[in-house]
């Protein structure tokens, strides 16, 4: 039985015999009493089991070291103490010990520690909370594009695209680099490689999903994509997870519509399924997260120029670090006022100057703009980036040669303009900003089950 | 409105104008008449559009071409034909033309001619039926364990573990191959790549996914896999998609329970929501498929040692090519047999030899076999892999050292079994095994978007 089921059927299970399995957690124990919190990890709560001294066993039961596992055999009473029931022991038996230097023991970590033994961490309250709420996510964004019609798509992560110009790419290879192939030229000899050509890791499924919105219509990819951006920042891991729907027949203001929407529907989601896990956050990491959310859900997000945002930043007087600029990036602390301070409220950013944009954005009449749309939260600052794409083949071909991106290996992506080419738009959403978005959890190592970081690649 | 919509709905809208947008994948002009047949991807038909000459620009729409991207207005009518509906004309608009080289001309193409235009195939009839599928079947899978409690983990590709023993690996590197720094022996410095040491891409999540089936009971995994293998047959791709459940208190007999509900639900599903898809399969690729999957709904599937099995084989008086062993793995031959001519039916294969199985399976007590298992389905062979593990950190030990399986990089593995590891079983399913199973398609490539094989890693 699971703990969770004993959770939501407490009242039929009153007064009768259950049977659980999970972990020690916490342990006290008195002269003619015990008590045990066991977890299962399918609820974040944890039951209280009590024992006494008319068992058997009772003296070989308070031995029981925090961290083994167990089966559990009692009757189910009400609690004396702030629990809702608690579990009158009449059975157990050990699955399995822990020894007694289990590093787990029940007191305060620090985040650091924990990330050293990430593979007993989503053991811990905060992380078992937070890969609770991952897993949550997840699904509710599965739902989501899914009960809309969307096709889910698997990109593929082995890509010879060089342009995609998001970030740095790992190699990936099977040559013998004790003795790497060359060619006469002195160049690497990429035939005799796996793939016969140089091929490394993608940093986004967009250029794939496209193809596929011109199928279907409405796609959406949920995947890994790297980065070999050597940063080591709270905000940097170089394996990550992208949500990335594209949408035929979907212009910018549209697409803002589907990006808050299902925002909203993600974040209802888990404040539904997961009160216990957020108010744990509430409480020990960002006070003030469930206002943060509710006000989500409630408001509707505000859509200004990037033009408009700039004369907003100029005019408010704050002493910025980096001044306001109208042909340059927004940067943190620029996001920071807009949302928190400005607007209180999320904020749609549209119209970018097209130099600081990517090459497949749909340019603007103006000639100077591109109708891209970063949307901008408070307290995370950047949540997704979106755009319409060029769906002009002449227009696309320009912009390419102009930024002296290769269309060897592209073909096919501008070839889309000329086969059905129609208006469309997609976004991409990193999942761990998501998740420190909405548990308040500051390092995307935390939120993440094994963090690859530069000279990081334990477990 | 989608065209999934219209279906759905067709007696409300009967009579009513509605408005499209799609691409037309056939164009039948006659003096008078026109017809075309519209796909938006939404659902597997398209619809049929009829206009005629008293529209102003008919002579301009009989030259629309296949491939064309529009929006059409019009009035849903009855249809004289096979079709539910057809929609009268009234207005349309060319929202992206497409060139008279188009590939995708209405006829049969062959599946390898499919292939080498990867990005538009997803708008054949075959491939739209595929995509759709593995969308729906990928829900599926989220769906049946999310409402199961368990935890959905994403489980890293980058890994330095070496010994996960499922097949050959992928190097990643931000190293210049050019000029790879060497030590002093002659060694590769690894010490100057990203990662600080040597790292590939996952052969399985399994490893990690137990150290998490340690906290939350029950997880599973689904996400990307990779193998190296140089093989060049229907059945391999260098990137595919695997899903690995993990069950902590969980023994062999209720892992196959597990597995086999598990397959009922995902193909249940699919035959729900996806009957024209599964319709045109059976009348294009398997003949026979639809009795195949009802078959699976109904039956239990069998379970036998692989002991008994070989026993079966030897006393068919069949004459295979390969003759079946008791210490041996099982030929295709000999799964065909099984499945398809002794039993009819899906079997579970049991206790297999230990030479033959990875070092982290649970030893029988016979302490010849191990409690792995394999599900075997008629027309597809091998679905499934799993076992009991190994949860004695000295059997473990010493099965790894008899191995030549080095403890380094996997000491946390081993560790699992000190702090409260438990009786815990899981398995894996390759995604596009399971595709091909529910398709009848043949080969591996034509069920994921972009495949990746030897010398092929396009678009």
């Amino acid at each position: 039985m699971d703990v969770k089921e004993l959770y939501e059927k407490k009242d039929d299970y009153m007064g009768k015999e259950v049977t659980l399995q999970g972990w020690i957690k916490n342990h006290r124990k008195q002269k003619e009493f015990g008590f045990l919190d066991i977890s299962d990890g399918t609820d974040f709560r944890n039951v209280q089991i009590v024992y006494d001294n008319e068992l058997e066993n009772f003296e070989k039961i308070t031995k029981y070291a925090i961290g083994c596992a167990v089966t559990i055999i009692g009757k189910m009473i009400p609690s004396n103490g702030k629990q809702d029931f608690e579990i009158k022991l009449t059975e157990i038996k050990k699955e399995g010990d822990c020894d007694k230097d289990y590093p787990l023991q029940p007191k305060r970590h620090s985040n650091e520690f924990l990330r050293e033994i990430a593979y007993l961490r989503p053991r811990a309250n905060l992380l078992r909370a937070v890969f609770r709420i991952r897993s949550v996510a997840a699904h509710a964004i599965h739902t989501y594009f899914q009960d809309r019609g969307y096709v889910y798509v698997n990109t593929p992560l082995l890509t010879a695209n060089d342009g995609e110009g998001a970030g740095e790419m790992f190699k990936v290879t099977t040559l013998d680099l004790k003795n790497i192939p060359k060619n006469e030229d002195g160049s690497i000899n990429y035939k005799k490689d796996f793939f016969g050509k140089k091929v490394g890791l993608t940093v986004t499924g967009q250029l794939e999903g496209e193809a596929f919105a011109m199928a279907f219509k409405k796609i959406y990819t949920f995947g890994p994509a790297f980065r070999a951006e050597n940063s080591n920042t709270k905000t940097h891991v170089s394996e990550l997870w992208m949500v990335e729907p594209e949408i035929a027949f979907c212009n910018l203001e549209e697409l803002m519509d589907i990006e808050e929407d299902m925002l909203k529907y993600i974040v209802k989601t888990v404040l539904e399924k997961c009160p216990n896990e957020i108010e744990f956050f509430e409480n020990y990491v960002e006070h003030g997260l469930k206002e943060k959310l509710q006000t989500l859900l409630e408001k509707k997000a505000v859509r200004i120029t990037h033009e408009n945002a700039i004369k907003i930043l100029k005019e408010s007087n704050k002493n910025f670090e980096y001044e306001p600029e109208y042909n340059e990036d927004l940067a943190k602390e620029h996001e920071k006022y807009l949302t928190e301070e400005h607007f209180h409220s999320p904020v749609f950013v549209t119209d970018w100057p097209k130099d600081i944009k990517a090459f497949y954005m749909k340019e603007n009449e103006d000639g100077k703009t591109v109708a891209a749309v970063d949307l901008l939260v408070p307290g995370s600052g950047e949540l997704m980036g979106g755009s319409q794409r060029e769906e002009n083949y002449e227009k696309l071909a320009k912009r390419m040669k102009n930024l002296g991106i290769s269309e060897e290996g592209l073909e096919w992506y501008l070839n889309l303009r000329k086969y059905g080419g129609c208006i469309h738009s997609g976004f991409g959403m990193g999942f761990e900003r998501l998740l420190m978005y909405i548990t308040g959890i500051s390092n995307i190592r935390d939120v993440i089950p094994f963090p690859r970081t530069p000279n990081n690649c334990d477990f």
